[in-house]
């Protein structure tokens, strides 16, 4: 198999600890070049991968350097501005989430994708974790029946303040952290987005959202995140028709909930459950999705192919996070007489 | 103290299995007689209390013995007909879940309870379950700072036809199931109810309803219940502003995850959280709420003053739970072309 | 059913925590009469059992009343004493544990019970435990095999000094405490016991004991207790020769590890396995045993019968017992320069 | 810091699955050659690191590639003989658990490597996952006290037949798996091992293991572990002089027993415990402690020092391998009519 070379582009935390040890351990794949602002900081990559090119910009690393994609780690502005220019020139590209930051971004984006042909791809490294996946696994078998409801607690700590010269703390968060919650609503909800039922509460400077969608397949999800948590932790459950409830806890433990359950030694009895625990050296970057999305993407490079979660794929995502935005915006205008609740009467958003 | 002296109506599994038992182990109570329509029911009492009088009907017990209250466990109509009759008596009267069926009925019992002055109690076992109440005395120390948000999962598998003669089912389990989840909702909202947005999906005989309540206090609950799941089960999370979440696991488990933690011999450290189990040994009616339940009312009934779980308390319960059954019977009319989502659109429901 | 009539010996906080609430909720039983040398602590019956005669000895109590059965709760020379007193006329014993201080005078005690034909009884309340009846069924079914090896780990953290007048911190906490672990060892041994395999290790005032029974079935069982541990906590695993292991803690959740299990909607995969919680409002005193001991010693009361946690049934618990505190007495003879190892070389203890 | 030249050895599912993806995102550190016996399995190493030498001896890649390192993973007589090579040539050689097959051939081993002054390694991971070290870095703190026992429980489901042309499945086992667990004793317990009493059960081609193990230091280990079990898990408590109980549950969890413990928001109450789970993405090699023991071994090299899981560190390990090896040759000799337990009677095994 011929090896696809790649380019690094951003090589902060995120690029060293989670993409660069995937990309290393990913048979068949070659970094050929890094490109980074900081100088200390791109030289870094010589530990890892000796000799190879270093640039300061994305313009020098294209325009000298034949790279199949580039694999960039930053903020959204220059993603989605090293995308542009990538694609522009037929190459792949795979951005870390989130691509950008408005709706509007994102659709230039996919019509920029299209018109060049090009596979993208974004860091939903959620979508991608070996428990999610045993998890869609699972909620599609026949057996599970048809999923009625789901519901997803992702809760965070930040960002207490807005990031990336965007001036609300709000969509901030929903772009560094719900982004992933929401996604995954999508990706379980299945079928279109028909509804959407945003609140969100303020708090000092932390937020609390939640609220629920509905997708045409009939499946509500109910979402609680925000950033008055302690710290990070994820829980989700998916509830069907055949009265069988599937949770995950943490990406680490999943628990099946059946009418009918039980061991060998009881035979079915009442309040059985099967439940699953990773082994004592479960290791690597399956579980975390990170090696996962980036198999999938480079195996669309190959087959020019489509990746599950390229751009288009965030299209119903991005336009939760503009409703949940609009909504605040709407009831900052009502006056705070009105208190919390009437900030949720606009429910009915159209998509 | 002066014991009271209670008569039992309606003895069957519920108040073999929780009532009886939390009374036959309360000092200075005593039951002193017991009603049945059905003679095999009420004379197994004898096994328990030998010799007292047995009865078939509320009217005779009140008639031809002098009792200080009455403790009642059968269908709503009972309770509501019998509560009648003890109030107009003087007699105290506690009755098990649900006391009625309908808001008005609910209405009129507590105008009776007002103009007899009788102290009057519902069987809200979960209210006074002891690691309810431990999340009470917590939820309201000044370290956890104010309550923000209310999570209840109530994890139900019946009834999934209609129960007591009513019509429909989705009344049947509110004011079987969902009661609790909503008047714990209430319990830790705090202030006046103000908004209800219910959510109700049906699929073959099973229901899931959620939604969520929002309260004067600012507090807003978020609530998961129907009877679409495979068994009995109760979970409940409260988010502070000093990003303090308190979980509690089935009545069992409890968890406090808190911006600071550690034990001593690690010091704060990131992602330690503190919890909370039972002893192996725990034994008794506290944990349920059995317990609690009945000596809260009759320290009332001693004091001549007011129950927590009165039937006044149920009021903003029986609104929300009219609410919700609203809400689905102006859905139906829409017809099924709006699909799901439209039924949720008269969000302000007046309380 | 003729019920039996019960007097009470010791009115104290075991009595009144745990044994009373299980007898007045037992069908057939009535307390018809009660003892202790403290005169307000033996009228505080009447709080529950209106008007019975109260008496300060039991001599008295046995001379004036005539009663089926004598429960009894109180230190263990107590225990020896009035059991032996009503065996001499007849009346069936339960005691709590321990029902004496030494293996001598269980074997004297054994002895009376059998000249007399009496029902005896001790408060093994761990083994008559619904989950620890549970795994009894669970582990001799024959899907489970052969059972090949318990672990036993019982966290105590008293007695810290000697009870009852002892001399020995080391009898006391066996007598209080590993009794418990020891009796569970023998009853999930089954067959004879053929060796004991002691180590005792002290800490200042705080004591870790641990070591291996064999049994003649082949199974060996290794336990762990002391009184070194922060609180009270159980945990017990039963290996089988079909390598199912079956997992209990704290007498709340089981797990059930085997080589092939999974769910309706994995099938059998990897890692799976069932685990059983409580249900919310598990409620009373069947979970810690104590309601099961005590029908069970009615029912052979009843029944002219055996009763299963009779005292011939804590021989071989309390030659374990006398096992360990010889090994200990020893050691200390050999001196403090061979260290604790040394304590341990006489394993091959006669039985 | 320049890079230190690594060849590898051995490329089947152990270097693939977690050393080599170790290595590959290890900085300053080279894969420069690779060798195996069968040429389809060391190509595959070009997949990852594209154009380096590849051999099919040892022999062969020491004659003609200056490394600084061979890093090793196959049967133990290769380790053992691929060593002795590398050490003469005074090329710093790791090996994948476990070294050697005897005790003997291990004395050699540090003999040689004692000679030749290379710094040595064997992966034992364990020792170095970093939920190991925190556990470690926990029970040396001043606030945990004196460790006093260490419980140790490590289920497997194989070896069920000899390995590596060895004629005893025990040997194999205790090579294969059981290294780990007495390692991680002899870690905990500090001191010089001066007692072992192991137990041995067989049935059928399954064995269970277990025994204690005394140290100098006055702790106790005792450890449970063998190959009739359903599936991988591990377990291990430590008991301190300060009531303190610090448990690790699988590599995954930890809860900190302790006397005293307790949240802001319920101050110091009774069963609060502090537990951890690592974070919903924890991800890569360190947690395994793969990642952990190369780092450590690699400084070593650079630093000519001493790396802490050498050979030599084995020496006591091996003493306790061969002690049970040989109770149950003793065992044998003495018929079957002497039943199970006499087979323990040989306790004082010198070491």
């Amino acid at each position: 198999m011929t090896a696809i070379k790649v380019g690094l582009v951003g090589i902060g935390a995120q690029m060293k600890e989670n993409l660069l040890p995937s990309l290393l351990q990913m048979p068949d794949v070659r970094i050929i070049a890094a490109c980074d602002t900081d100088r200390a900081r791109v030289t870094e990559i010589h530990r890892f991968v000796p000799g190879i090119p270093v640039k300061d910009s994305v313009v020098d690393l294209l325009k000298d350097i034949h790279v199949d994609a580039l694999v960039m780690a930053g903020p959204p502005q220059m993603h989605r501005e090293a995308a542009l220019l990538a694609m522009q020139r037929g190459v792949a590209a795979f951005v870390e989430k989130p691509p950008c930051s408005t709706l509007a971004e994102l659709e230039e984006l996919v019509d920029v994708a299209n018109r060049h042909g090009v596979v993208t791809g974004v860091g939903m490294n959620f979508k991608f974790a070996k428990p999610i996946r045993q998890l869609r696994e699972m909620t599609t078998s026949r057996e599970f029946g048809d999923t009625l409801f789901v519901q997803i607690n992702h809760y965070a700590n930040k960002p207490r303040t807005p990031l990336w010269g965007l001036d609300s703390s709000l969509r901030s968060f929903l772009l560094a952290q719900a982004i992933h919650t929401i996604d995954l609503a999508v990706t379980f909800g299945r079928g279109e987005l028909i509804d959407v039922r945003p609140r969100v509460q303020r708090h000092s400077d932390g937020l609390i959202v939640n609220g629920d969608l509905t997708f045409s397949s009939g499946v509500t999800a109910s979402l609680l995140s925000g950033t008055t948590f302690p710290y990070f932790e994820f829980q989700m459950k998916v509830v069907s028709s055949t009265s069988t409830m599937v949770e995950l806890d943490n990406l680490w433990n999943m628990t099946v909930h059946e009418p009918e359950h039980g061991t060998n030694v009881t035979g079915v009895a009442k309040r059985w459950r099967g439940t699953w625990q990773p082994g004592p050296l479960d290791s690597g970057y399956e579980r975390s999705g990170y090696y996962g999305e980036l198999l999938a993407f480079f195996d669309a490079v190959r087959a020019r192919g489509c990746f599950e979660a390229d751009y288009a794929s965030l299209l119903p995502t991005y336009r939760v996070i503009e409703a949940i935005c609009q909504e605040e915006t709407e009831s900052a205008f009502e006056g705070l007489s009105l208190r919390s609740q009437s900030r949720s009467e606009h429910t009915a958003i159209a998509l």
